[in-house]
């Protein structure tokens, strides 16, 4: 049986004059993007030319709504209505769509960026909210979900096209979750570590915590970063790892879960 | 030989807790709603309450876009580059096609607004840069531009769909521009002398200037305006007016100039 | 003993092309305006007409800083790191003290706005680290606070100048908390009830509840809206009402708790 | 006779999770910082972050309003009433003292941003009326003017405190405007020219134009950049230069033209 993952990071977070992470180096490693939509980060100018870059990398586009509040880099928790939130995220999907139409391409998935994810996360109904809304512009749309979470919850509900994700750089705990950032071993720094853990999570088909513990998941695509240098090198440790244990990379098809 | 003809207004320009315009009168009377898109005016939150109204009462919808200017409404001229403005028209564009389809509706026009419209009347270079982005996202799409501006020339450039538009309660002067408004009798504010105006000018298949003369131009739809009182007895005036006079009233069609 | 208090109402609130409540009319009843300062409301033109019309109304000029949230218009609850939120708070004072300075006027008073007021109202640590905040641009400004909240607390710890407020048009529970909007008899409607309880409280010194219970309390001044035509009614009520009384109203001195 | 001048730089102008120049590098070397004011660029995390830093550097602190237009980082031209673009320098002025204030720092200075600069070197009426709403909010601010243009008109007229300003890499025409940046040499990229020609120019009091010609003027500071390594190189070069050839750094006292 032949292996697949995708290779997911965020990806034209630049606004205006200011630019952010490495782009170019990204899409070189992912399989897809998930390209800031003007909430948070992007703008139009960025989003055609990284959805550009991306057509030609045949990377994946996806789109990666999120709060509207660019001073915060929609990091800051906002309580929004939940009718409000899915006219958010239909407003930033139908946005990224028409910028991609006019490259010739395509929006394939979407994911939450930010505080937008982390509360979606931790409540179905929110996250719900957000997938009903984006499939409503696009019934096709892959909703990308965080394993084990509220996330993947919603997703399954919905019964829509789906991706399950894991993180190339972050420790979990049994449950599923994350381990809090501020607890040693909670980020990944070394890219050999990280590209190692992602093989065996892949080849396990399970999360594989902290203590040992393996979590059974459908892992459809691995999240890199790009911030800073050594998040590029982890994103090229981990897809040379996967290519040499005989994994395929390729955007992933979206199947429900 | 039937004679039709659109009226168009500029609608959902409310923004957050501000209300704007009387949006339900205007969809009793106009044929065509063009909706402002979150950059001068307008939000997800009260584009899609103002698509689902459009389309509760049949009305064509329409992308507005503008000047990214919320404190100036649009009404600021600003200098973009082309490609930037380009980017700008897809986004919003993408925006309104996005907030449409998850109402089962369809965005069928596109209106320049504001500095932005009237900075494209005069520069057809910008008036294009604007048209192929919009084409780009949506090549079916129609077109309105102001009769006898740089807009027309345009989009008779282009070949596009294309709807020619009059103004119902303004002057014109004898080259097809507006009497400036700082003159007397610039701005028509009887609703009965507005209306007579534009029977004679549907009927006459011109714009019939201050003068008397005579400019013929296809009148593909009427714009009216829903921002005062006066201007709200002004469209219901010019409708009843044109159907007395045997005008079919209804969204145009968009044939090519 | 001569008593007085001081009537306060939200205004300012108006942005570039849309207008907001009656600050007219309200400027003719009340002696001191909270004024937004362009983050949730206001803009620099809008805080320029309205300060102006203050001064000339003698009534006393307040900044009234927001959640960086137009569409939202500071409503909505956002998490923001303390140094953060005093920067915020800062930035607003800093320019309102322009505004009013060019206009020969001066800042008195501060008054949280919206959900940034709901939050510091039950959090002491956010309502300090906001008034030291401006303290620490105007160690004389009058910090007005919602009379028995965490904000008075906050005020008093500080021992800064303070102005303690209640409300015209809201029932109060027996704990000094306001009654949810989902209750009935929570918000009051009738002009002459209000101004009523008005009179009743300042006379008592104490906050009256629903159930007719007292909570002493400083009352230094009276919120009054202006966003409806009955609320403008409540405060023109209120006022004969304290005037025929013969309570004296002027802008408070705002001393220490 | 001794011999001073200023050296002065843009500065706060990252954005939220967005960084721009290197301030740190850049106080190492001037004696006068223009920092944002949120607008075009800067934040109030940003503008308590820089103002703090200057402070520290002993560096004089000056307010740097620019067009709302933080996507083109206020780049582009703007058509704003002029009232209206008194109140936003207002604004900006008020928020940048109210963030200097709370730090024990003062604003010395005013310097226009980018498009609004520019416009108002072209057109006096434009220059004066930001110079007088500034004066109204700081009557002993002091204006830096762009020596040799409407700028430095505006100033004489209104006899307000003035520094004077030439550029370190810039070449000048013989009427002291700026070499267009599409002609050859328009840019000076080596360190050790633009040291020298500053050294020049300042021992001429005079700007020395491509063509050698002397155009007689005081010059009060020299702006420098911080946008690149190389414009670091320039900057510290210029400092090294002048100090060599026996000039005094210092800010400004700003004495009427």
């Amino acid at each position: 049986m032949t292996r697949t993952v995708d290779l997911n990071a965020d990806m034209g977070e630049s606004f205006g004059a200011w630019t952010m992470g490495d782009d170019p180096a990204l899409l070189e490693v992912v399989t897809s993007a998930n390209i800031a939509c003007g909430m948070h980060a992007g703008d139009w100018d960025v989003m055609a030319t990284t959805m550009r870059a991306a057509k030609a990398n045949n990377v994946g586009i996806g789109a990666h709504p999120g709060f509207p509040d660019l001073q915060g880099f929609g990091r800051r928790r906002m309580h929004v209505p939940l009718d409000s939130l899915g006219n958010l995220v239909r407003y930033q999907l139908g946005a990224a769509r028409g910028m991609a139409q006019a490259q010739g391409a395509q929006v394939r998935h979407l994911k939450l960026h930010g505080a937008l994810a982390n509360m979606a996360s931790e409540d179905k109904a929110m996250a719900r909210a957000c997938y009903e809304a984006a499939l409503s512009v696009d019934p096709e749309i892959i909703i990308m979900v965080l394993a084990g979470t509220a996330q993947q919850a919603a997703a399954t509900e919905l019964g829509c096209k789906a991706a399950c994700e894991i993180f190339a750089d972050r420790a979990y705990n049994d449950d599923a979750t994350l381990v809090d950032r501020s607890q040693p071993g909670a980020v990944i720094h070394n890219a050999e570590v990280a590209a190692k853990r992602m093989v065996d999570m892949v080849s396990a088909g399970a999360i594989i915590t902290e203590s040992g513990k393996h979590i059974p998941t459908r892992i459809d695509t691995i999240c890199l970063h790009g911030d800073t240098a050594e998040a590029v090198q982890i994103a090229q440790a981990t897809r040379r790892a996967l290519e040499a244990d005989g994994v395929t990379l390729r955007a992933f098809e979206g199947a429900p879960l």
